[in-house]
């Protein structure tokens, strides 16, 4: 029966129905009771660490602190900045009442109707209002700031369709919020966090990203600019994985904050925000994993070796657990987390299928014979391809192996991304090859109402206006007006 | 101003609005515009990271793992476990609607009466419901368990006091919920994280504790057994500090949870849970801070050291630079978190007085004199002695002294914590001696109306049954019956 449950749908047969079953059968999230919220399982959540530890660091690295501020935000903060109200206020849940009390018919509890607030309480979609509040009592003078604060919370959106990862009513993610004394300023963090997050994306997911801006359709609500990072999935649909927004002076004046210069004079504070989310874990699942399962970057496996002994009685095991005991020391000592499965209430087999479903990317395999000859079998998970090797030197073997397997996984990803990149110069041949998934790259000078027709007609938007821009001209593919601006389209996550 | 600002009332004046003073002026955190919520601010919060840190390396050193479950409950789960229901369903935040609209008056967004949830949803005072809900999928054989998870993560009670750390409707905590085959196995887990809070406790806040176990009227809603650590704070209260649950098949009867055990026979899993909060925080401050600010113990001090230039011009703070830079590389090498201030907005006396109120807990001083002499003035928070030494072999110095300090600051609150306690062995010398303050260890035999009559006439509980009984037998201090069952009382926060 476990081998059943273990099967997984194809990429091929069902794209959707892959993901779904590879995310729980892989342990890694589930639907709770709760409409639209997950459990993240401890396998994810472990990857989701690895996450949060490595983005921490590079965090603290650009000189960025850690702060928490409240997860119930007052209604009518929603409603200072307008654009901001537009965008978040609709969907989301909204706390009434304080108090419970006995069903005086005895069924359980109910809401005690004297307990209602006086003003509703919202649960945070995002927290620039309750955060530009805070900054009031902090910045006075232009010696207060920058203020550059990070928080890891959880958020939530009421969602109608959710999907794990992807898209859920509550999704744990962090959120910096940054306060500067110049536009300049406020507008070069932007583009740093941005920068972060690309990095962070190719080097430790092992994800490429194209690094935009959005346009004004798909841009925050609140936002001067919007910067962001577009992923490619296997499936030829684009993923939003991070973005950082220029907020301009707009929260500062909605919460009226203002400092004193170094001119002396009164100015509104200049504001970013940026994030990323749980979101990333359908990002790294969808990029890498194969038929078999997940395919975990190197970088980001909670487990990156397992040694799995092959046996047929007590004294060969022991034999193998001796060889392997020197292995296990020599691959902790180098801070590689290795995994010694001597279970005996599993087969090799059962055990080979189900470390490949967790996408551990290096599986070793000693028997009685490699026992005679000094020698292992290893298994990489992301070609699946196996050798037999001298155990003599394994582990400086596989340290190296780890790094190829990080880079393999990375440039693969970014061979498929750009196999589906495609110039398109007019709208016909767009209509066509949108129909083929990837990302379209055309020239673009419509308007925000064509972008609505085009998303309308071929479920296709624009992910960004490309942050590197050639510096050459050629024709709106739409409006065929003559145009420096670049865009990538895709259908999307 | 700033100087002013600085100022606390000292503990002698007012111990509480001390507190009070010290937690907003050292940056720790601060009132929200949210009733109860607090905004915990970068400096509290790099404390607070601090301790989560050591405490999810202990948490993963005894075999746990880290998950997340669901913000949000359904109003019938608190109901399914009736003392459960009584302890937390009365003061919580109730999710009715999820959506907003535009008020048709134009006063900014109002509910929407169509957007009521069919089941009201309750934010998380404590997640034993859904956690246990979702075991049930998780769980259907011996082999299953057990489950050691544990969940970082916010949660709220609508408390109608509140104070900064100590009793917030927000508060973030870590909560472990773990699944057992059988009760002893269960009953040793919940005693083992019992013993990892109080090394936790001792070791790195230096906060000494007594370990016990509640009475009946103490007891978490819904355990069999409530297990404890108690703190004594500087005005003689005590702080209950963590606790540790043996659930008995409580939840796993409330959610249907039942496994195939060895002896192939369905059996309700047995169940633990515990938690230690921001709280700690508050544990913290008060247990060794001064009139003049924080006093940290190295350990989860966010800079252990601090070195201030004191300098009349540039070419003398180069020169003073110069001879810092290579002990700020020695001390980094030696893990020791160190900032060399040589702000110039700042003067010494007031960098001095920031220092201390933060609760650094070694200070160096370097100027002109000590740069002929080859010498540093150093001061100890703790004790705030100062002395002159040597610049050779500081580091090596303040590296035995960071371990010197953390002990003084534990032995200093042990000391007071022991001479504070005292056996009392009548109601009416009770009555007295309970005015002073400071735990009253007293053989007890009484029943719960009777520590409720004791809680009226002198505010004071009983704050845990000894978990170290001597063998010996007294009378209990208010029935004057024999017991071998001693307790300590103290009227506490």
């Amino acid at each position: 029966m476990a081998k059943e449950l273990k099967e997984l749908t194809s990429r091929e047969e069902n794209y959707s129905q892959w993901y779904n079953d590879l995310v729980v059968k892989a342990d890694l999230a589930e639907n709770s009771a709760v409409r639209g919220c997950m459990v993240i399982k401890p396998y994810g959540y472990a990857i989701w660490e690895k996450i949060q530890r490595k983005l921490d660091d590079m965090f603290k690295e650009t000189g960025h602190v850690n702060a928490y501020f409240p997860l119930l935000i007052p209604k009518s903060f929603l409603s200072r900045e307008a654009d901001h109200v537009e965008g978040f206020a609709k969907e989301c849940a909204v706390v009434t009442h304080y108090r419970l009390k006995n069903d005086p018919n005895g069924a359980g509890v109910v809401v005690d109707p004297a307990a209602r607030l006086e003003e509703e309480l919202i649960v945070r979609p995002t927290s620039e209002t309750i955060i530009w509040n805070t900054y009031k009592g902090w910045i006075h003078s232009y010696r207060d700031l920058p203020i550059l604060c990070n928080q890891w919370a959880n958020v939530m959106r009421w969602e109608m369709r959710t999907r794990l990862f992807l898209r859920t009513a509550e999704f744990l993610w962090q959120e910096g919020h940054t306060a500067h004394a110049t536009r300049e300023e406020a507008v070069e963090e932007a583009v740093k966090m941005l920068n972060v997050y690309a990095d962070f994306s190719e080097k430790y997911m092992a994800v490429p990203v194209v690094k935009g801006v959005k346009s004004a359709n798909e841009r925050f609500a609140g936002a001067v600019e919007t910067y962001c990072i577009e992923a490619m999935m296997q499936d030829g649909k684009a993923l939003q994985a991070g973005t950082s927004h220029f907020l301009g002076q707009n929260f500062a004046k909605a919460f009226d904050v203002q400092f004193v210069n170094k001119e002396n004079k009164m100015e509104y504070v200049w504001a970013t925000s940026w994030g990323v989310s749980t979101r990333l874990m359908g990002a790294l699942i969808m990029a890498h994993s194969d038929n078999n399962g997940l395919v975990l970057p190197p970088e980001l496996a909670p487990i990156q070796v397992v040694i799995i002994p092959i046996y047929k009685n007590q004294e060969q095991l022991d034999a193998i657990s001796e060889k392997v005991q020197p292995i296990l020391a020599e691959l902790k000592k180098m801070g590689i987390s290795v995994k010694y499965d001597n279970a005996d209430n599993k087969k090799p087999g059962w055990k080979f299928s189900e470390y490949e479903l967790k996408g551990v990317p290096v599986r070793l395999a000693i028997g009685a014979r490699d026992l005679e000859n000094g020698t292992v079998e290893l298994m990489r998970r992301d070609t699946l391809t196996k050798e037999t090797l001298p155990l003599e030197g394994i582990a400086q073997h596989i340290q190296d192996l780890l790094e190829q397997i990080q880079q393999n996984i990375f440039e693969k990803a970014r061979n498929f991304r750009d196999s589906v990149t495609r110039d398109v110069a007019d709208y016909d041949t767009f209509k066509e090859e949108i129909e083929k998934g990837g990302f379209l790259r055309c020239y673009w000078d419509g308007t925000p109402e064509d972008e609505d027709r085009i998303k309308e007609e071929t479920k296709a938007t624009i992910r960004c206006i490309l942050l590197h821009q050639a510096d050459t001209e050629g024709k709106c593919m739409l409006t065929g007006r003559p145009t420096k601006q670049l865009v990538l389209f895709a259908r999307s996550y």
